[in-house]
């Protein structure tokens, strides 16, 4: 019979929004969680593991990784390569552990295509709320002000609907007990064990 | 705008699998979540409160409750009519607030059909877990055993379908707080969660 997968969940969101700190902060809680680990051209710095940090490789090895289609998703970020190995993700899931991907939105985009069965948080930066009470509210803003709040809310909508959760970080630690409710949740969706426990029956 | 609306919970489940158990664990912890009163014609019992414990209704109201769909299900056991007036779930969720009714499993179903967008969730005895293992492990039983075992979980595994969760009641503790997670993803959902923002940025 197959056993329980992990599963991958990517946390998203625009910049500035605050993952790299959510990510951080839930690291010090007890959870089960993997944390995925990011290949890279750029050189260790002091203290850092290979294989812990990140997987150090050379341009040549970092190119055939891309051409062999061996990498989740990558970038380019001054003259450095950045990306996730496919393997290291799949060896973690199917070893029934769950792993986090923190992520830029474009990254988060093409994580989907290849693993549309992950788990997508979208970080909302608590503008995009505040923003709702403020203009539900007494309405003092000028016009020009109200105009450019409503063109990023707008963009950041659009990049939600990629998303199967939206997660506000209003408080780092809020954020956190949302992203382990998710993943208690989505353990519990009927769609995830019913295919075990039929496995379990139809073996006769 | 239109205000964000609670959830309808319902929790369900095989009977004696501890659904009532697990929802007296579940109102012990700060949450918001309300609990259904069901509407009944059977006579109040010292210390119970009309509105409180139950809605306490004459055979003749009930009928008429009936007659005008003012129910999302009701049963009659032992001369006594029970129900969940669907107006007051109604009234909860508007206001803002998750709602919880713990419910068999064909009341259950009956409520899925008058309110889909409900969080249906079926609380799962152990012992199918404990199945899992034990017909993976070391395969010491007799064929009889192995066999109503299996007829049991196919049953189970029948009702476990209609629902979007599953929660094994292996701890009472371990149950609620699967639960608590469940509600709190379930309020970071993309799809709750979107179409108060689109009206947003729509209102200019």
């Amino acid at each position: 019979m197959e056993k329980e997968k992990g599963l991958l969940i990517v946390l998203s969101g625009p910049a500035g929004v605050g993952k790299g700190t959510v990510c951080s902060a839930l690291r010090k809680h007890d959870t089960n969680i993997q944390y995925s680990v990011s290949a890279t051209t750029r050189a260790p710095r002091k203290g850092e593991v290979d294989g812990v940090n990140y997987f150090f490789k050379s341009r040549e090895q970092f190119e055939a990784m891309i051409e062999k289609e061996e990498l989740l998703e990558w970038a380019e970020y001054v003259g450095n390569y950045y990306g996730t190995p496919i393997q290291y993700v799949r060896d973690t899931i199917d070893s029934g552990k769950d792993i986090i991907l923190e992520i830029e939105v474009q990254g988060a985009l093409k994580v989907r295509e290849r693993f549309p069965e992950g788990v997508f948080i979208f970080l909302m930066p608590p503008s995009l709320a505040e923003l709702r009470s403020r203009i539900v509210g007494r309405g003092t803003e000028t016009e020009e002000v109200i105009n450019k709040r409503m063109n990023v809310a707008k963009e950041e909508i659009e990049m939600m609907k990629k998303y199967d959760y939206v997660v506000e970080n209003d408080e780092v630690e809020l954020a956190v007990e949302r992203i382990k409710a998710i993943v208690i949740a989505e353990h519990c969706k009927r769609e995830r064990l019913i295919e075990k426990y039929h496995q379990l029956v139809e073996v006769e």
